[in-house]
């Protein structure tokens, strides 16, 4: 078959044969498709959509592009968890070693931050010598020795997956629901994960900004899921508003050491003891969901989640010293304060402006490769529905120098809306879909 | 604006701003449009389409992206005809003449034939010496001094059509009607063409197979030629059937030379007439269809037209001799008649079959650049509708060889269907878009 009869195909709403579909990802990954052919495929997709039955044969052919990770002689069950991204969600930090503290190892290969959300790797990397690096070997070998890992891609895994998405990112192919969703899950497949906890994030501050699109999302990853026989869960949610108090790397960083450490901001907590037992209950570490809850929140009280924590960061060559004391973590030169204007309840505070604010203090980056400022971020004091007096402390700013300070200061002031009566809490959750 | 959001624009299905398709057709053009957005572009267009604006605004940009011809300075109106293509189509060269004879000078721009479709440069190069190369000034010259030209494109006319034909034909983007209609209009409009009659095919041998479809695309060839300023007429024309007696080069140019003599096949010359009779209204030269009609059916009868033609063979280099006496002309080696295999009446002689047994016989080509051979063809001696007896000659085969002979023979065959009882007659013409 030639590639043209292909796209003509599924340009005319015909469904793909999974052979059609191993030989375009094949081909493509092999340099004998154009990107131009690609392209017009990419937006026929878009345009035209594709079963589940073919986006799951897509998601197994890009995992299988390259490399593949087995992990069935280290771990019983391979876990993994993976994000849409947000602003302030560092919620990995403490799951991870959470679920681990509960006996089940987790090997995760995170990312890096880019536009308006954050990435687990540069919070990590705001502690001084931790390698985000690792190889294959130490990756099993750390797997199994520590049962905690948290580092960037090792080896060629899902090329055909990275070649296609930059394609569609210059392409206007980004927002397709069967691309997104056989992104997402070929890396987590070549990665080896059998069980995977996917925490869908919904709102102004996530890629699905409207919980149907987010659910129509979710659906479609966990039957991928479910077709390509990797149990999966997704939890939708919310991202109207940044997850905790902290949005910027080494303050992320040190609420998720707080958090671990029995305190943290209450909903972070929340979230992240939820997202942990279902994690445990796919991996059988308690009979239902009520049990995993316990066993998670007995890790954190009980210390065991922290000193997991600990053990990752000096496997992966961090410093330890200033995850004991946080107050060594990268500090900025600028810190203030800026007060509620006015009297009021809180009614939004727009979690994309927040984060697209850390990023123009340097705390994220617009394009691939950019360096980043692990010390500056905000601190966002209030939620949604809190009523508070005028002056009362609403961020706090963390800044380089004043010229940011300054912007940073409108621009926070700008996420807010206020109301005189009262305003119903976000939910910290829309749903669970398996 | 990033070319990016242009495409996501369209993808989303708003309408695209005048300056914004210029900048896309600017960009693309010089060569800073990469190819897999323009292709990721194309398929947009073809699925979600483009208003009758952006198809304007798009031929526009297409036809101002190069050189453009103006001939005000040369005739009073600049008249163009074009044909969608067919099977038997030598339309051109009796139009041509018959209108120049009438007194309105008509310099045309023809194209080759790929695939099943003939294409009038292949024709015209059956007459030895002729040249299909002319300049534009050799152009601009002999359309003053002749009034007639008949030749290739002359300069660097919309190449932003030559290069998004190109990507399309790769990219499963070809069947568009805002992509076709623009391509078609862009390159007469950059001819300098100020009133222009389609010949909309339509059939089995024709681009457009349904009436429904070829109507679809006249009217919007119509509705750019009104918002651009270019009067246009379009014909819709039968292509079920091969239009005349003759497929293949040199025996075209035989039977378009025995209708200018006042001889030729029936369907051929009333089709001939029609397309005329429209451009001689469009040109002015009479105040209503039928009295250009009249003073077409004058200029074949009383020999001016094939006066006209005779003089447009010597001006551009051809050999007279060879059209005083066709007989000349390329004859093919091997010429046996193939007889009706049985009684009845032909219901179907399959357009498209016709075309491709004589582009397999090597009358025409599959690929640009690939040489022809002008003398091999088929002449196809009933229409459908006709009551034939068993053996009467149905068809004559022209061939190189005893191989593509005995392959042709088969294949025109296979083209006929045949009833016992009375079939209709296929009409000449389906009706005028204008």
């Amino acid at each position: 078959m030639h590639i043209v009869d292909l796209i003509i195909k599924k340009r005319d709403r015909y469904e793909l044969t999974t052979d059609e579909i191993q030989e375009f990802v094949a081909a493509f990954t092999r340099g004998d498709v154009p990107d131009y052919q690609a392209a017009a495929f990419a937006m026929a997709v878009l345009l035209n959509g594709m079963s589940g039955r073919e986006t799951t044969d897509l998601t197994l052919a890009m995992a299988h592009s390259g490399d593949t990770l087995d992990l069935t002689g280290v771990v019983d069950v391979a876990l993994d968890k993976h994000s849409t991204g947000g602003v302030g969600d560092k919620t990995t930090l403490v799951v991870e070693p959470v679920v681990a503290a509960c006996g089940l190892p987790v090997g995760k290969m995170s990312g890096r931050g880019l536009g308006f959300s954050g990435g687990t790797l540069d919070k990590m990397e705001s502690i001084p010598g931790y390698r985000t690096d690792l190889t294959t070997e130490e990756f099993l070998k750390q797997l199994k020795e520590v049962g905690l890992v948290l580092t960037g891609q090792t080896g060629d895994l899902a090329p055909a997956d990275g070649k296609l998405y930059a394609l569609r990112d210059v392409t206007g192919t980004v927002p397709s629901l069967p691309l997104i969703a056989s992104s997402i899950m070929s890396k987590k497949i070549a990665a080896g994960a059998q069980r995977i906890v996917l925490d869908v994030k919904v709102g102004v501050g996530a890629f699905m900004e409207t919980e149907e699109a987010a659910r129509a999302l979710a659906e479609t990853m966990v039957e991928i899921g479910r077709l390509a026989g990797r149990k999966t869960v997704a939890l939708l949610s919310d991202m109207n508003q940044p997850l905790g108090v902290a949005v910027g790397n080494a303050l992320e960083v040190r609420e998720a050491i707080e958090t671990l450490q029995g305190g943290g901001p209450a909903d972070f907590r929340e979230h992240a003891l939820e997202v942990a037992a279902h994690l445990l209950l796919l991996g059988e570490a308690a009979p239902d969901l009520a049990g995993a809850r316990q066993l998670a929140e007995a890790a954190l009280s009980d210390g065991r989640a922290w000193t997991k924590f600990r053990a990752l960061v000096a496997a992966q060559g961090g410093d330890v010293s200033y995850v004991d004391d946080p107050e060594k973590l990268p500090r900025a030169a600028q810190i203030e304060t800026v007060a509620a204007p006015r009297a009021g309840v809180l009614a939004a505070c727009n979690a994309r402006v927040i984060g697209e604010t850390s990023v123009m203090m340097g705390a994220g980056r617009l394009t691939k490769g950019q360096p980043i400022d692990h010390a500056v971020g905000i601190e966002v004091h209030a939620k949604v529905g809190d009523r508070l007096e005028a002056g009362t402390a609403l961020f706090t700013l963390h800044a380089h120098n004043e010229d940011t300070l300054a912007e940073a200061r409108a621009r926070v002031l700008s996420a807010c809306e206020w109301s005189d009566s009262a305003v119903a809490r976000l939910p910290l959750f829309y749903g669970v879909v398996d």
